[in-house]
């Protein structure tokens, strides 16, 4: 079953070639593109040029003649395509928890008198600390519940809805048209976070007549650690909105230094502070990894590898107490699996033994990413190979003493 | 006078050798330090390290492994002897402008029931940007008036005053303890932006008992373009403050993934999204070039490259209608100075033809950066001598017919 999974998706794959794009360190089999992507190689050439010729020779200058003044909308104009949005309506900057706080705010400010925001009990906690803030801030009321219960917490109170593309534990699809639709029945304003999304799974912001959404620029999209985040505006709401984070970048002329602010026309109004030039010159540069990528093919391979490993946790990992926690449904399911398990730290500290990494979430989550860009199926079958000698061997025993990471 | 000068500055200048800590470009005169600081020669291997090392073969890792995970913490203890400030209360993080909406809100919870924000009118647009809208948002009024009226604007209904140290035009020195002193006076709280101070401008926040202050790091602080910004905010404070940028990495344990936000405990709090480790490896290691640098030297090496410079723009400059307009105390004058003229853009541009670089801000200020660390006396009188050919050759008449550039 799984050899045959194996010859079928590797005979067929079209994305074969892209891992060469990567860097991929000797010995490691990577599976946390879900939470830092690789190093594109294109990155290193990139980023020498950028400090060594734009900055140290070009100084202040490069910001005319090396373009800086318009990175941060170029490099939204790369990522429009991998989430299904028209030109003019992306920029990168900040970080995702900011861009959050600029968009929800905008929300509510379009949404006057509505008293509610609804959203996700299980979203990213970043996410609900944002949400609870600009509530408090604003006098409103949060409603977290299960996404699944959201269409019934809709009514006219309410002024935005705040949801996950794809649950960053379970990989769940929340069906974007769907929410979307109904939260805009209610005169409401949807907000999606694609963190887990952008560059593993295509979406379609524009057809689904999305309102607002925000996303992460160090997952898949391979920008680097801590790379700038990204967000979306629909055009049709940009002109209205009234972002709080009012710096010079997003002011019309930044260069005229008016002493009263004048939001720029169009999505720069996003900006606030000076662009980060070095995260997002990589991030830019990260996105060419994506060139000449079909989205449909890219789409396949993801659900072919998180079938395969899926497959195989039934067959040869449920006798060893894991417990799947991601949709068995392709369609439901976005580029990461979730197995659960009682020892799931220490399985994964054994994993990292073994130069196999992914990730682990509270209280039990054993987060395993497969980027469509550069994992494989054999990768897959290391993976499950390696997590049956763990079981059979009672290797995470030996870590159960150790001191458990910060940051996991 | 002016090679007399040159003698006494150069034979006796403990920072001579600084100067070899940077790449300075072959033909170069850089003067426009306090826009875009010289690249340290120490950052290009560390770039690669991080980019190359920690990225691409650490991946997920390296958060512990290269102590990503404490990178601001650390930044932020770089900068505090250069602003006079203990440990534990400043950290890098975001830009100029978010940080000073995180620390103007808090400062604004602290005096509830205030209902006036105190500021220069002269400050940098961002900032008077920033504080329009927190006003706005927290139904508060701004009094933006001259700095030398704002004692007179105090009373019991101001919660903050935001000031900048240096002005980013002028160059003209805000006495600290005397504003910080009457700021408090009336029970308010007082915020410096230090962005044309530090690394040129030595400055004591603790002794001068300064609540709160931002900064920039990409100045004299030499972080590169767009480096993350600092802030500061006094211990007393600290526990007290809550920050309206409620990210997960401000929360006391980002991966306990609590679903209610609960502060660090120290100034961690104040960051918000996950730390752009690219940009904070270059500021981290930037700040290197102050090591083994007295402050007082620091001073005294930045006061007398401006007095060369106001001297000879005096004796050989007034008579091509140059206007000084920093102050000629050295007391009261930070690192830059800022000649006026009419024809200042045009000037700027024929400066900028011969390879001599300041900047040029509206409507009229021509604007001189004197980096203590790299600048000497040597290039300040191939500045002065450069500016009376360009006026004496009507340089400066050729640039007038061109487009003006969109960042000066």
């Amino acid at each position: 079953m799984s050899m045959l999974g194996t010859e079928n998706v590797a005979g067929t794959d079209p994305l074969a070639s892209m891992r060469e794009r990567f860097t991929i360190p000797e010995g490691v089999t990577y599976f946390d593109g879900n939470s830092l992507g690789l190093m594109p190689r294109s990155v290193g050439p990139k980023v020498t040029e950028v400090v060594q010729k734009q900055w140290a020779q070009g100084l202040i200058r490069s910001w005319n003649d090396a373009h800086w003044r318009d990175l941060a909308t170029r490099t939204g104009e790369k990522v429009v395509r991998l989430i299904g949005a028209g030109p003019g309506q992306v920029v990168a900057c900040d970080s995702t928890s900011v861009n959050l706080f600029k968009v929800l705010v905008s929300a509510v400010r379009l949404r006057p008198g509505r008293t509610r925001i609804v959203t996700d009990i299980d979203s990213f906690p970043t996410d609900l600390y944002i949400i609870n803030e600009v509530a408090k801030t604003h006098g409103l009321i949060v409603d977290a519940v299960p996404a699944a219960s959201i269409p019934q917490a809709l009514d006219v109170d309410v002024a935005a809805v705040v949801l996950t593309h794809v649950d960053y534990r379970t990989a769940h699809i929340h069906d974007m048209q769907a929410y979307t639709r109904a939260c805009q029945a209610a005169g409401a304003l949807m907000i999606w976070d694609l963190s887990h999304t952008a560059g593993a799974v295509p979406c379609e912001l524009d057809a689904c007549e999305v309102d607002f959404a925000i996303g992460c620029g160090y997952k898949y999209l391979n920008g680097g650690p801590g790379a700038p985040a990204y967000l979306y505006v629909a055009k049709r709401h940009i002109e209205q909105c009234e972002q709080p984070l009012t710096g010079w970048f997003g002011h019309r002329a930044p260069f005229d230094f008016d002493l009263e602010y004048a939001p720029a026309p169009g999505i720069e109004r996003f900006f606030c502070g000076t662009h980060p030039v070095l995260g997002l010159s990589v991030l830019h540069n990260a996105l060419d990894a994506f060139e000449g990528v079909n989205l449909q093919a890219l789409r396949a391979k993801s659900t072919a590898l998180t079938r395969h490993f899926m497959e195989a946790a039934q067959h040869r990992l449920a006798a060893h107490g894991f417990v799947i926690a991601s949709p068995m449904d392709d369609a439901q399911r976005g580029s990461h699996v979730s197995l659960r398990h009682k020892a799931g730290y220490e399985i994964m500290q054994a994993l990292q033994k073994r130069q196999i990494i992914g990730d682990f979430r509270l209280p039990d989550f054993m987060r395993f990413g497969f980027a469509p860009l550069y994992n494989n199926v054999d990768e897959v079958e290391h993976l499950v190979s390696a997590l049956e000698e763990i079981m059979v061997n009672r290797e995470w025993l030996v870590i159960s003493g150790e001191e458990r990471k910060a940051f996991t």
